[in-house]
């Protein structure tokens, strides 16, 4: 799905399901680092106004997510409290930033890896909401937002692929994305192993 | 105007309206920075749903002004470029931390002299916005953008000031914004007699 190579194992939902005041405060941390982490990765690449009009509207959108979760936490009486580190993120781009630095010769430009070590984050929250909205079933009150962020995530998934291939052509992203991919499935397996599963990429 | 102690030297509006180019440029990167600032004092006060969703609401609303200033930067076939350092908004922060930490006997919040500051530079922005809209005349094509730019500026001083009056009180963010005024009018001051003047703090 979506250029991942290992699907979460199906206890992830059951322990998100139990605990979905964690889950929605993590998912709205989830949503402002993706929307920072845009603007960021923007800010670096001033240069090249398509891009960077096209990263800001995606963190337009993680703001607007943002602020519907946060509305959510409002209305369960749950408090935001501070961000946690997101060790999968931050371990996913760790890894990236070691992977050899060309392909067949072909120097992988440092913004490829940063779109998508970002796509894939995407993916990966995207697929989880799947889950998580499959586990809730149809009737649940947040069946119907999991559901639409689903399709939004997929949506950026795909946008930052095509923003890596403008910046490094479809044979290197293509080539590129596996190597990643697979680094992020080895990332998804170690954390299944561990017991905190309430939260997007636990 | 806005809780501003000094106005801009009138030769400013000469020097920005000469080179509007480089005056629309350092604009983007001016609201890019006051969103970016604006998610980071968010993620820093995450307990406080409500400033957060206010915060973030500006932030939305200066990426939307971002993106409009590139849309006028495509248009003029100007390029964007690197964002340059605001030394004004640098020597603000600087200063207002270095000011007595108490008034009167009562501590004052940080987050009162982070929301000040922000404050302040929208109300210098919008006087500066006010200036430019009057240099270039009610016929220029930049006329209407800058006339709007200047009330949604003055929104924002007005609602920064209002999250410092929560944080703070009313007595205490008076005197203080007094305080902090008088630091930014000094900066006004000091790089009025200097000769960079197309950017909207130079």
């Amino acid at each position: 799905m979506l250029g991942l190579l290992a699907a979460t194992d199906a206890r992830w939902a059951d322990a998100a399901s139990a605990d979905l005041d964690a889950v929605l405060r993590d998912h709205a941390h989830c949503e402002m680092k993706a929307a920072t982490h845009a603007l960021s990765l923007a800010v670096r690449h001033a240069g090249d106004v398509a891009l960077v009009r096209k990263l800001v509207a995606i963190a337009q959108e993680e703001l607007a997510h943002f602020d519907r979760v946060l509305a959510i936490l409002a209305e369960r009486d749950v408090v935001l409290g501070s961000p946690p580190v997101d060790e999968y993120a931050a371990d996913l781009r760790a890894r990236v930033s070691g992977l050899p630095r060309a392909i067949d010769g072909r120097l992988v430009p440092p913004l490829v890896d940063r779109l998508l070590a970002c796509a894939l984050i995407e993916a990966r929250s995207c697929e989880r909401f799947k889950l998580l909205s499959e586990r809730l079933g149809d009737r649940h009150e947040l069946f119907a937002f999991y559901t639409e962020l689903f399709a939004a995530e997929a949506g950026h998934y795909r946008e930052l692929r095509d923003l890596a291939v403008a910046a490094g052509g479809e044979a290197l992203v293509e080539a590129r994305l596996s190597q990643i991919a697979a680094v992020e499935a080895e990332i998804v397996a170690e954390r299944a192993a561990r017991p905190d599963r309430a939260s997007i990429h636990g």
